[in-house]
């Protein structure tokens, strides 16, 4: 039981650090490595708009945000993993301010993500995004 | 392979059944029936609001649908099993009526639901609700 445990644990681990890597990505506007976190088929909904499917989609709906700061701050409710998937509960607050100085838009709202283990590396395979406008 | 094939199916099938029964039992206002769709330590996830904790927590929000019509469809996106759990990705448009003659309200969206098979039975245990107003 404790080597299970253990691997449990460092599946959890390395989902917590694939979270942290794309905040902080994103905040960086380092587009590849955000792309690398996601399975290739990913499909990430949201709240009234039509499911963005794949990679490549994602892509280009980056570049939509090259002239914003994105600053996104994540509260992980829980992570559950059962072999080669899992999923992930998050809270997100997400600031995104423009270049050009217009107001900051606050979003917020909780996340649900499942994850596939592709090639010993764990990725987002679907996406859940409930964030909304909210006032400061 | 084939002897895993035919389980993969009857799951997707037991889980398209369990959608099916969930909307039908929630139009004839049978509570009793959607609690046992659920896990009791079942999460709800919604756009603007608080996550529902728990059967208990979701019973005691099913009350508040005591004097309303609610008609539902859905279409079903994707089902995938790995073992014991499974992710649903559903569309779903909801029109709630109130006895009272009130005008209905329509809304629609995608919903990401997280299921474990739980004593030979699938049960919703995380589930993201996307659905937002909109004008028919």
């Amino acid at each position: 039981m404790h080597t299970v445990d253990c691997a449990m644990t460092a599946d959890e681990q390395a989902i917590r650090d694939l979270v942290f890597t794309w905040l902080s990505a994103t905040k960086a506007g380092d587009n590849d490595t955000v792309l690398g976190l996601m399975a290739e088929d990913a499909v990430f909904l949201q709240v009234g708009q039509e499911p963005m499917r794949g990679r490549a989609a994602f892509a280009s709906a980056q570049q939509a945000l090259a002239n914003v700061d994105i600053d996104a701050k994540s509260a992980i409710q829980e992570i559950r993993v059962f072999g080669d998937w899992a999923y992930c509960w998050n809270h997100l607050t997400v600031v995104v301010t423009p270049h050009t100085g217009g107001a900051p838009i606050k979003r917020t709202g909780h996340v649900l993500s499942v994850l596939q283990k592709q090639n010993g590396r764990w990725a987002i395979v679907r996406d859940a995004n409930l964030l909304t406008a909210v006032r400061d």
